[in-house]
């Protein structure tokens, strides 16, 4: 986790913030939004909003209300208290790739497996950078669709002691996900202070659809934090604007947001942002574009005018390998998303060809951008010890300060230290196999695996635990 | 040219600026700086500066007295006159990549060549992202050390109408390229407005050497523009400390504008900053690194305290390779180049591995990076027409809005249109041959080459400057 106490980098002006406010409104109150789950239709109706049919029209002002009743920042527990986070305010917390089918081993592209996504949550264990491994960090498609949330949830749970995310693939799973937590945590620990963190994305544009939304109510009912995201590919889910697109993010994610203030006020819950646009040449989605960064760095900005904690950002790519495209990409999604001081950032690491692919090299190179981030982002202190003047009247007019005493007292951390970034110089790069960057994180990533070490787990708890998963695997008739 | 209306991101403060103000007086009054060129140090002795043989002891407030003299902002005339820039205040100037010895292209490293040159030179005359060819784009290895500077000066007028940079390997050849200049704009042209940037830089710790210092007098006599640079490798060059390094570059810098000052007061001039650092491990000097970027914002700040315009950024790597590592580390120091407003940035195209390579891959890879910072660094404008509620309307719940009036009106402005990134998806991306970032830039640079259009010259004047290359080649015995 990084407290980030450099300046927010803002952009909008109090005038830009007035329309977008004066955007949303007219949209919840005018047009309204849908939701396909009666039990948010009730909670809603029961606190005086219009419904009709699936359509619900807000007072935006009563939106507010709830609004300010979520949390500015909260705790997010990990199994291992030392990893627990706070999310919001000055921290930025930072999860793995989520939701991609197929994973890339090198120069093969392949479905994702459960062993992929068992070694990718050891990956993200391992590096300190992470803060979790996320939640779907890939789809295991070698397990029963009706049952694999088990599976993901047993893993997070077991190969990793850091905080994680829980099922939103139904109300159901979430209750799953939810009584595996309370064998951890204990239930009244879990209601006192989350431990679960969940995405639901709105079916956007102005759609909330029955799963996310059944998942929603039950993580809300206990407590447990959710990110409440529009899914907003500009051109496709929303008009080909980023105003109107900010506008649309903060008319659904408010509606969510007051949703879950409606079910249980005071839960925990995070102002989510995945913004992009689309391709219009090809229709394809655009990850780590010009248009995103902006949209970032506004949705900041805008979380900060309501008080909320935010998600946004991550290492993105439409690129198809690790490739040049694949750098630039990432740290064009990265500067912003460190820029705007995002609290939750998904995707951090491992994200490849717009979220399709989770890459085991693409997460060493994320993770080397990810500790650059964060060198940049220490603030700097300037003092005498700093001005090293004595270095300066050591070394004198032409010298060099390689041997200067100064120099030979920090040597070892003076600077950054890359992880998989080269400085060598041709001649020796070229003999040491003149290797790029993805054939060297090869090397990395499986390094890593091989000195993984499982975290502590009380061996009754384990049990307790695949107990469960098998009860329920067999109740689910898998 | 951009003009950079958003904020600058600045992470200094008052206490900071101050406690840099007193590191670099103490090292140019106790510890003075070599200056190792007569004529420097008989302006600086004229001008009541303490000289002892070739060091010099400053007086600060001396320093600062002239340094206020050089102009916060001027116009640099190209030979196309909508082609000329300003250089200072919120305006940026792009340039290619400066002095390599090597070329890349695709798989191959070899000798730089007078072809190349040319090549690259036409390429930045063919991107409007580039403001400026720069210099020596790359080392014409194939022509004759002491006359290759016509050469270069001749493809820089003759290939390009945009601004260039001249030679400063010595005071003739200063002379020479002011002679060349003067042949395009006219004796009394050059002397109101500037025609010619050069590049000297400071022989750091604290020395400017006899060569840069001879052509920094000639330039400064004529009253063309200087780019004024300490040049910094941290843990080499100056201190394994970012504070340290930013006092002596005030010291060495300020010092030597100072002495463009007295040459001839209100001579445009630029506060230049080269500040990186070696790795310590290899004793290599390390590109695109989190030092660099600290240093970049920081450098950004105190020129506009000292009311300067200022160099520094670029897309720069250490990557031998046109790889994730190139884009990565390119990205990181582009986005502080940007974020930090600078006025004059060398390197923003081409550049590869620390600057031995000027690579034409790498060339096209930055300029989609540029050409991405453009588009970010554009005002958003926020108001009726762009929060699009007209389309929000249309579409409703649930829809798309590919078909909607709003995005049909305007799907092929609406959003960067990519040069050689990539958002096919994986099926079509494979059946086009697989390439990734470097062999589409391959491509590009090949067909922007061919599609090069040399700009209008008159031709009397075309064979005058042929005619001073040939007889000063024969002067100079090649």
């Amino acid at each position: 986790m990084l407290t980030n106490t450099l300046p927010r980098y803002e952009i909008l002006d109090e005038f830009a913030l007035q329309e977008l406010e004066r955007g949303w409104r007219r949209i919840v109150s005018e047009l309204g939004i849908e939701f396909l789950y009666d039990e948010a239709l009730d909670y809603l109706r029961g606190a005086g909003q219009d419904v009709d049919g699936q359509l619900v029209k807000f007072d935006p002002d009563w939106i507010l209300e709830q609004v300010a009743k979520a949390p500015s920042q909260f705790t997010l527990q990990a199994r291992n208290p030392e990893r627990s986070v706070q999310v919001g305010g000055d921290t930025m917390v930072f999860s793995a790739v989520y939701g991609c089918p197929f994973v890339r081993e090198g120069l093969e592209r392949r479905d994702a497996t459960y062993d992929d996504f068992q070694n990718l949550v050891k990956l993200a264990q391992s590096f300190p950078q992470l803060d979790s491994p996320g939640g779907t960090i890939c789809e295991p498609n070698d397990r029963p669709l009706d049952s694999r949330h088990l599976d993901m949830v047993y893993a997070l749970l077991t190969l990793s002691d850091k905080p994680f995310m829980g099922s939103v693939t139904s109300g159901p799973n979430a209750q799953d996900t939810i009584a595996m937590a309370e064998m951890v945590f204990g239930a009244d620990s879990l209601d006192e202070t989350p431990a679960i963190i969940s995405l639901i994305n709105v079916n956007s544009p102005l759609r909330y659809d029955d799963r996310m939304l059944a998942a929603l109510v039950e993580y809300a009912k206990r407590g447990q934090a959710t990110i409440v995201t529009p899914f907003l590919l500009m051109g496709a889910m929303s008009p080909v604007s980023v105003p109107a697109t900010l506008a649309q993010q903060l008319a659904e994610g408010l509606a969510g947001i007051a949703l879950v203030q409606t079910i249980r006020p005071g839960c925990p819950v995070v102002f989510g942002s995945f913004l992009s646009n689309t391709d219009m040449q090809s229709g394809s989605p655009s990850f780590g574009t010009p248009e995103s960064a902006v949209g970032l760095l506004c949705t900041g900005q805008i979380a900060r005018h309501y008080n909320l904690p935010f998600r946004g950002g991550g290492a993105l790519t439409s690129s198809q390998v690790v490739d040049a495209q694949a750098g630039y990409e990432s740290m064009m999604s990265l500067w912003p998303t460190f820029l705007a001081g995002t609290n939750f950032v998904m995707h951090s690491a491992g994200w490849l060809e717009s979220a399709l692919v989770s890459c085991y090299e693409k997460f060493v190179t994320d993770v080397e951008c990810l500790r650059m981030m964060y060198e940049v982002f220490k603030p700097l202190e300037i003092n005498e010890e700093t001005l090293a003047y004595s270095a300066h009247q050591e070394v004198g007019q032409g010298g060099h300060f390689l041997g200067a005493v100064h120099t030979l007292e920090r040597f070892r951390e003076c600077f950054y230290r890359p992880l998989v970034s080269s400085t060598e110089n041709y001649e020796r790069w070229n003999r040491n196999g003149g290797n790029d960057t993805a054939a060297r994180a090869t090397e990395i990533w499986r390094k890593t695996l091989e000195e993984y070490e499982q975290p502590e787990l009380d061996e009754g708890l384990r049990e307790e635990l695949k107990a469960f998963v098998d009860r329920r695997r067999t109740e689910l008739g898998d």
